[in-house]
């Protein structure tokens, strides 16, 4: 999406300087840095050290650095060797594995002379291939916004509160939940964007945020307290957040604080929708809440807040006694019931199972 | 309560130094320093200033100016012009002017000359009237602690869940939400608490999770976003909170994101109470979520934190882009259906007009 005037995605391969560039996360909201990877070690460490991060973009880089490494030595052994260097870094990241499965067995077959010609266009076909699912979540999601704007008077705008960061920063373009607001913006329908900060790790705050200011979407950041109040009040016409991972009963699991989103949405009769792409279901789960491990990270996440200090160098506070210590579970699981309805790549369907064999009959598991 | 080994109200007078004393709350967690309060410009500017917050504590030290301006100038001029000067620093904050109120009604009919020892006697008295009452709704609150500990196993702690600082920093001593669980440290009932770090303002990460600290209570700190998942997975056997004003069919105006709290507690069949000493409680008001009006503060709230460095001076980060404003609703209303019972000083009642009347006859409002 736009950075300013231009457009951007968190990844593309520069034709001219035979590079491949990405937005080094790491520094925003605070700094815009585009950096090239070029050697293996160097992709590996993009992943690992969350230069780049969110699936999508994780499988995309992962899928370039196989095509990168194709150019200096299209060697089984170094096929092999850099599926085990890349797999090893972030090993719960599910599009990482699929990326580098999907690179090996494109090249396996291909003689060594064409693999690295094979092996760029299958990287750009994965990130084409994001770009388009996340493109097709936006037009269905598009047409739920449309019809929340042809219920305001004119000039008034769609409120739609997100949670986290499921915005092009996590993909190769568009985002997720991010999707239908763009489109909405292309389409000239007016919206106004609550970000949740998203604590601990303030996701929102620094990337959604910085999404929204940087295409110029209107958006206010709040606390991840301020949401029921503001459905109370009717300031919110529509939830829309992303997804880890998605029970085949349509049970949620993402960021922390989700579930209280969803909880006061329901309360205020507000549609809460999840925007996924299919690959995030996982057909062998059925209840979320029961089934779905729930990572517990450090505490030094809670206890200390990262930013911009006054002087404009980056650092970190701590806002709570040195004898205090954080507890920290990462996500939590949305139960089926609360969510309005699940925006996918294929339609918008119930959040059951039902829905989700209905719009993917071949996936369900018997 | 107690700081390490030694106990603290947080205003005291010291009749050896005959001098007002406070915890200077401004750098709390950080660092525990006491001051002296003396001139009629000190007092206010502890209020103004916030190096004392709470109602009640703000009701207690306003008292204290009076009787300190006595010793000075008994004159009526004086007490007047110190009603003047202390109520213009917090012009919302109920107890403030209750208090001044008090003083003055006091004086009003004493000689000059024994001007001093009333003002004295009867601030000492406000003190201690708000110890016995935040004691009171300790015991209550107890008997529901207890309640729950017996269906617990042995070894196993009381998990209690609050937000905000309910705690004894925001009255003279014991606290309100907190008071409750320190009767059962010292009842030896073991608790643990987890304690909502309350963004923006941070007043859990700051004051509630120093109070446990030094008073040597298990806990830890949660981001808001936590708590859901947290009730999800029954590792929270009951909420206890404060308020700011309690309507008088039981609505609850409190923090921003106890209303979160609350359906996550009623989603989830955990026990929502609410502590409240009875002049919190709002009897010209009957629906809280429709009357109460809700402050909107400043977006640099949302926008920036506030805490220790890795320096170990104090200082602020920025945690969004320059380009993103904050909306800050600071407070939100639980309507009373999602609270399972209100501690007063004179017993636990239904959070309704009709659990409120039978408690309080004499102030119902026809």
């Amino acid at each position: 999406m736009k950075v300013g005037t231009e457009h951007y995605r968190s990844i593309w391969y520069d034709d001219a300087k035979q590079v491949v560039k990405i937005i080094d996360q790491r520094w925003l909201p605070h700094e815009f840095r585009v950096v090239d990877l070029k050697t293996r070690d160097e992709f590996a460490a993009a992943i690992r050290d969350m230069w780049v991060r969110g699936a999508p973009l994780i499988g995309a880089t992962a899928a370039f650095a196989v095509s990168e490494e194709m150019k200096r030595d299209p060697s089984d052994k170094s096929l092999n060797e850099t599926w085990e260097v890349l797999d090893a870094t972030r090993p719960t990241a599910i599009n990482l594995r699929w990326a580098l499965d999907e690179m090996r067995e494109t090249l396996r077959e291909v003689p060594l002379k064409e693999r690295a010609e094979a092996a760029h266009k299958r990287a750009l076909e994965i990130s084409d291939e994001d770009v388009e699912c996340n493109r097709q979540i936006g037009l269905h999601g598009l047409e739920i916004i449309k019809k929340i704007a042809a219920t305001k008077k004119p000039g008034e705008s769609v409120n739609i509160l997100t949670h986290c960061n499921a915005g092009w920063l996590a993909t190769v373009d568009w985002g997720t939940a991010t999707s239908p607001m763009y489109h909405a913006v292309e389409a000239g329908v007016p919206v106004h964007i609550w970000v949740d900060e998203t604590r601990p790790r303030n996701q929102g705050a620094q990337l959604t945020s910085w999404e929204m200011d940087s295409h110029g979407v209107p958006h206010h950041l709040i606390v991840d307290n301020a949401g029921g109040h503001l459905m109370q009040n009717g300031d919110v016409d529509i939830v829309i957040v992303g997804t880890d991972r998605t029970s085949a009963h349509g049970d949620v699991c993402n960021k922390i604080g989700t579930y209280l989103k969803a909880l006061a949405a329901y309360d205020n009769n507000v549609p809460f929708y999840v925007a996924l792409p299919s690959p995030t279901i996982d057909w062998t789960i059925n209840d979320g809440v029961l089934e779905i491990p729930i990572e517990e990270r450090h505490g030094d996440e809670v206890t200390k807040v990262w930013g911009k200090l006054d002087d404009g160098s980056i650092g970190q506070v701590q806002i709570s006694p040195d004898g205090t210590p954080g507890g920290n579970p990462a996500f939590d699981v949305t139960p089926a019931r609360l969510v309005t309805g699940l925006i996918t790549e294929r339609g918008v369907c119930e959040a059951s199972a039902e829905g989700l064999a209905a719009l993917f009959p071949e996936r369900v598991l018997n």
